[in-house]
């Protein structure tokens, strides 16, 4: 019987290698295995004597259990994400594969590196948006049913959280943002800031500023992350550049 | 006239250097005057030249407002945070400063480096707690009435989302977070697993994994970060350590 491996999932950050941290840079050194989506493990250095097992971007379960299979052969297994892995990605993925799966994996080490998620990417980028209360929500409704968003967001925004909008629209899902900001107007005025943030920290980043009833889901992608401001979200003018967008500390008479 | 310089404001991550990313490492290094709390200051590797403008932990925007007149008579200022800067912490600061302040700043390059906030550091110790929808309050009534708290928090428990709770407690708010407690006992099941973590990656990191009815506030001081699961939250037990907490993805019918 082979000693039994380890698990780290690891976050990659928004893109940047900038934004990884040292401590998940070294969980990707010392695996001997690498799992994952393509494109995060292309962001990984070529190590020699480490095996790649890429896969889709959908199968998440399938993955997990590869890897903590792997793991239990006595591997070193790293399970790349991107952002953070414990926020809309792969951290919880290995642990409903683990929870009544192969006793065989229970004595695996698992960890998980933290990193940079898209929100927080988003919000340095825009000035301090999340600067008050917030709530981050996936939109997709492939594992919860519609009418759980609709309430978590009506409930959101009745209580004036800053909320940010993760996994916001793909070609599957093409009305669900559309739905969610028409949902927005009919709670938050009309002026409240807006911000689309695309691909953070990647080449083809691009943030756009804009208030409730100017946003379409149009100008997001399966690569963008959605903010909606509070009630006290206030923009800063600049010349010839996007305006910043911070949400005070203080609310209410709370000064 | 001297040349406007320019204001970071850097996250440091919760504690470790092995998770403060390497551009966050980097806006440290080329600032001539670093500004902040002391003991966060002290986290910043020792450079010739440059200035250190430490001040206490509670006058946030007189210590931004004091970075941004350094930095419009032509200093390249670090304004430096723990964990992520967005959240709770100085960016908000910088930028209620900022906005109707002296027109001197206006001309200040201003930006934000995102840092791992304690939430996700927690996270990534426990299992994968904010696996679904979650959200994240400073539980301080010292900048918006304790009503807002209540009211926000009971949206949050009804709506399902986990929550982490950031400031839950000081010797100057010692009952607030026993407050919250008990509301989130009248909403979701005794069983709820709740999280304790204290100075995640500092050298007296402790981590208490419990249930809502078993959760007391003597268990949090001034560095903890208090997660209440979702009603899907769920533990893995383990041999002789404490078990993993993950929130599953799905939920509802929605697998």
């Amino acid at each position: 019987m082979s000693e039994a491996g380890s698990l780290v999932v690891v976050g990659l950050g928004p893109g940047t290698a900038e934004w990884l941290t040292p401590a998940a840079a070294d969980a990707l050194a010392r695996a001997t295995d690498l799992v994952g989506y393509g494109p995060y493990l292309d962001r990984a250095p070529m190590r020699p004597h480490q095996r790649r097992h890429a896969s889709d971007n959908r199968v998440e379960v399938e993955r997990a259990a590869m890897a903590l299979d792997l793991a239990a052969q006595g591997r070193h297994v790293a399970v790349v994400s991107g952002g953070d892995p414990g926020v809309f990605a792969m951290a919880a993925a290995v642990f409903e594969a683990l929870d009544g799966g192969d006793s065989r994996w229970q004595a695996i080490e698992i960890t998980v590196e933290p990193g940079i998620t898209a929100m927080l990417a988003a919000a340095a980028r825009s000035g301090a948006p999340l600067g008050g209360d917030f709530c981050a929500m996936s939109l997709s409704d492939n594992l919860k049913p519609w009418e759980t968003i609709v309430q978590r967001l009506t409930a959101a925004l009745n209580a004036d959280f800053v909320i940010s909008l993760y996994n916001p629209i793909s070609s599957a899902r093409p009305w669900q943002l559309g739905e969610a900001l028409k949902l927005a107007g009919t709670i938050r005025s009309a002026d409240t800031p807006v911000i689309f943030a695309r691909a953070v920290g990647r080449p083809n980043e691009a943030i756009t500023v804009t208030t409730l009833d100017n946003a379409h889901s149009e100008s997001a992608d399966m690569s963008t992350l959605v903010m909606i401001g509070a009630s006290t979200t206030r923009l800063i003018p600049r010349n010839n550049e996007r305006p910043y967008v911070y949400t005070p500390r203080f609310y209410g008479g709370g000064r």
